[in-house]
């Protein structure tokens, strides 16, 4: 039996991967910090501190887990870039895959992130190509992680890969970021401005993303490993895609700005390892997903 | 009055750079992890377990150090290059500059090492043109380390420099590295094999190395500077002259071995920014070093 430890289990990723983990055959411990279990999912809840490293030691050493899916991390919208929350994090994870090593696990996925690129190079990012050098203190953080994790596991002989994530929406998503509060603003009957609409991001639904990441970690996949669509969307042409799903085009003004350090005109994954070498495939249609979106706004400000 | 907490105040480096500090103005607190203070320095011992984030925040706010010098590390000989408590210390270190940036302290000297460097690259290492490349966990952490440092401190505005350590000798090194092995090993009569007496190292008194600290703390200079001589010696060159001194040339046996990426032909500092910017200069002639080492280890010894 495959034990799997997941952390971040009721993040926007992590509830969503969930359901993909039982079918391929997994048992799964979600640590949480709180004592209210997960209900129907089959999941079982473990209460833990990710901060506290005797508590880590004693789920590691209770569970013994022979997989461990690490996604939890700091992520309140906008102050995740720069928040001192980054280093206790940074070393909660360092923390981790050590526990996880001295019970004797094998294999692991960690979350990583497109902003460890280097983004002034030619986007789409190619995981063994492309350069980073990350412009913000989340991005150093998690590549200064990852570059430790390389060495430590490497040694100690645990496999892992860790699965870039770039842009996602789904239902539950933060309701100030890009996609939800356009549909929000629009269904509110607010005028809504896209000022860099001419930018290019490579956006995937969180069900993929959470697709990807099982497929990743049941995989003996290593390394640097991008978990998104692979092909860019002008923000433009997404925003025009939701007004016209809402019935609301004359609500929408797109303006044009200049490309800058920390918004750069593309950030798009060069399809690569995922798809290569797993199973996985984008399932969810963007004007499908979307739309489903929308109703899932409509029902949520009821 | 600067208010200075350093730790591993009573390590090989620490204990010789607390001499140096009073006379540059500093009200020193050394932390320990024992109750017992160094008696007649004129330092301030403060319990605390450096592991320990409460611990720490409690220290700092008792403090409220403006200066911080962090010399602690796992360092055990030979086992600190491959053990997992690098990825402790690496989450320890993180922890202390949050807290010490966090009650306003402004200036911040972390130790880092020569292990960072690309040692596939031409030596001299310069600090601001030699590509890094760590090859060892513990490289990759101090490296991965002041890559969080950097992004970090700059967002909050502490000044830090992080002083990169080559080679050293000095009384009270562990007897097993290689100048007090050979030391110890003609004071007892035994033969000395020095295989790869070829190789050339930057190699640096510790008591010029704890004044390198001291005035690093004491400057305004940033980044990566190294602590170093500037200079390489053959290591054969070293042996013959720790014989001479001994006054027993003929127990030596001088090998070449190849160099390999774990040991490669050279490894020195580019003399760069620490002579630049800062009154330091070494004051320690090897000769000199070597011979009041050696009568060091002929008292240890009685």
């Amino acid at each position: 039996m495959k034990r799997l430890l997941i952390t971040g289990g009721s993040g926007f990723i992590g509830r969503n991967v969930l359901a993909h983990l039982k079918p391929l055959g997994y048992e799964v411990f979600c640590v949480t910090n709180v004592s209210s279990a997960p209900s129907d999912t089959g999941v079982t809840p473990v209460a833990c501190d990710l901060m506290d490293a005797v508590q880590v030691d004693d789920v590691m050493q209770r569970i013994r887990p022979t997989h461990l899916l690490h996604l939890a991390w700091y992520t309140a919208h906008g102050a995740f870039w720069t928040s001192e929350r980054n280093l206790a994090w940074t070393g909660a994870s360092l923390n981790l895959i050590r526990s996880f090593a001295t019970v004797g696990g094998t294999r692991a996925v960690f979350a990583g992130t497109c902003a460890e690129y280097d983004w002034s190079a030619p986007s789409p990012f190619n995981e063994c190509l492309s350069p980073t050098k990350p412009a913000t203190l989340y991005g150093v953080c998690k590549n200064s992680l990852r570059q430790v994790l390389e060495a430590y596991t490497n040694r100690v002989g645990v496999s892992i890969a860790w699965g870039r994530v770039f842009f996602l929406y789904g239902p539950g998503e933060h309701q100030d970021r890009l996609v939800p509060s356009i549909i929000r603003s629009l269904l509110n009957d607010k005028p809504v401005v896209v000022r860099a609409s001419g930018h290019v991001r490579d956006i995937l639904h969180v069900t993929d993303v959470a697709s990807g990441f099982a497929q990743l970690l049941d995989s003996g996949v290593t390394g640097p490993t991008n978990v998104a669509f692979g092909q860019g969307i002008e923000l433009g042409t997404l925003a025009r895609e939701i007004a016209s799903i809402v019935g609301r085009e004359e609500l929408l003004t797109l303006g044009l700005a200049e490309p800058t350090p920390e918004n750069p005109a593309s950030i798009v994954a060069k399809d690569g390892k995922l798809r290569e070498a797993t199973p996985w495939n984008p399932t969810v249609r963007t004007r499908d997903g979307l739309a489903e979106l929308v109703d899932w706004h409509r029902h949520q400000s009821r």
